[in-house]
């Protein structure tokens, strides 16, 4: 295997383990396909929330909170909220100078990956984040009877309510882009980031032409669970879980990811797919590492065709 | 007479005087007309810099810049200039809030004037302030052989190039607001505040229907020259009455607004025109409300019949 790696990355988990990887393999053997399906237009801006969280990371310039870079100020919501305006979609100063570069740069000419690379080296980014597409993908949540955008699921409804449908609104005539191809075709190891396997993941795999070329590639194809003890760490995952037919468990990540994946990295011993138990935690960028390292020897001793899989491939 | 004023205004000078004429009549009884010829669409938002200055002004909030929102800071700004844009119009960030929540609602379908109505109750603004029309009116220099709007002509070429042609691009079909024929119709007063009469009144007079209400007005219409000491205060005041055909002066002036006009303030006397000699200077709160205070004065001495002008009107 050649020592380039690619990672799919939803929000935070894929995030973190990319920061991981970062110190691991250096930014030149480093590239991220990010989750789009989370992208809102607002404030006369596109903000794109996963290859950004992916950037802060990567730049080392993630607020402690979580999201959106460290010590931003609120200075254009606060003066919004005076004006009478509800903000559910909070967006700081300088993430909205992101989102209005971004706009302004699309509205140019741009394709969206162009435009994440530039954004990118001028945050200091040495790491390659591609976008899984140039073309809208748009996660839509069916719940309590309502079609939400995913951020509205998520914000306005705190995520509460049964789910009822997910829709990757745009992924079927999206397409994915050639840079995005080429790094699969080239990577040395392919790793599904400890995201949202349903909402962070799931737009990525809904996009035909990606999800061929994961299944074509040369490299092995591992998945780092996001469940943890059996818990999920963040976000919404048990609950769009149960609503795909599969337990919240390594064994239900294995599940959704059939056909695609040769392994897993879990807590947690499987039987079906060859796995490799360690210490899900990223505690810290030695937490990071250590998960960053474990999951590339495992890789390494994968073989690079596709295991056949027991489970049958999902949508 | 009755006692209400109808203000137009382009920027500062006709926004100090209406903030000396708020101290005078009180917000129920003060109107101001504003120029919406320099309006910017930038950064996702919808700019409409005499306007806005106008109700920063009357809201006590301008900054001592002379522009923008005291105190206002400018993140946004710094972090696109770190993305890599060329920032040649700076905004601060609850100036940009302003700007987005306007293109915001502008969007969902208000009328301009009932965007401005709606932003200045929220900034604490109880005098009215209408734009001169709600569609688009853009003011467009030629010089150096180069069509620019008017603030890239102020801003990126800094005022400088012979000016060879002035178009108020829209002028012809946007008409004005019932608002405005309304105010119009029933003042008491009308000023003709001291701003470039060309670029900053010249909009509003280029509107026909706006025009013709003036001239049609029962209540006296009296200028306040810009023009002090035989300089001008702020601008490139000079540079386009000489375009216009005239000289710097109270008599240029005067001249430029025939057929409109009933009488002037200025610094020195006409014989053309009812005039009133003052001070024109407008330093502090007490400046501002003495100009504000002679004005008033002036206009309770003209005739409420427009004055038959010695010179031909000019668009």
């Amino acid at each position: 295997m050649n020592g380039s790696v690619v990672v799919l990355s939803g929000g935070t988990g894929g995030a973190k383990l990319a920061r991981g990887l970062l110190d691991v393999v250096g930014p030149d053997r480093l590239t991220v396909i990010a989750n789009t399906g989370d992208d809102v237009e607002i404030y006369g801006g596109y903000v794109c929330p996963d290859p950004d969280l992916v950037s802060f990371w990567l730049a080392d310039r993630i607020d402690p909170r979580g999201w959106g870079l460290d010590g931003d100020s609120f200075r254009v919501m606060d003066m919004l909220r005076e004006l009478g305006q509800e903000i559910w979609f909070n967006l700081g100063d300088q993430d909205l100078a992101i989102a209005l570069r971004r706009a302004q740069r699309l509205a140019e000419g741009q394709r969206l990956t162009e435009t994440q690379l530039e954004l990118n080296r001028q945050l200091g980014v040495s790491a390659t984040i591609l976008p899984m597409s140039d073309r809208p993908v748009r996660t839509r949540v069916l719940a309590a009877g309502r079609w939400r955008t995913l951020q509205e699921f998520l914000i306005l409804d705190a995520g509460r309510g049964e789910v009822q449908d997910v829709q990757f609104h745009g992924a079927q005539t999206a397409g994915t882009t050639p840079e995005v191809l080429r790094a699969i075709a080239d990577a040395g190891t392919i790793v599904v980031g400890p995201s949202n396997p349903v909402l962070s993941i799931g737009p990525l795999l809904a996009i035909g032409e990606l999800r061929h070329a994961l299944v074509a590639a040369g490299a092995p194809v591992v998945a780092v669970s996001p469940i943890v003890g059996g818990e999920v760490l963040k976000g919404p995952t048990a609950t769009f879980m149960r609503y795909r037919g599969v337990e919240p468990s390594a064994a239900g990540i294995a599940r959704l990811y059939g056909g695609v994946i040769n392994g897993i990295v879990s807590d947690e011993p499987l039987t079906e797919l060859p796995s490799s138990v360690t210490n899900l935690m990223m505690e810290g960028h030695e937490g990071r590492r250590r998960l960053a390292e474990a999951t590339l020897d495992f890789a390494s001793t994968l073989a690079s065709n596709p295991q056949p899989s027991s489970f049958p491939a999902q949508r």
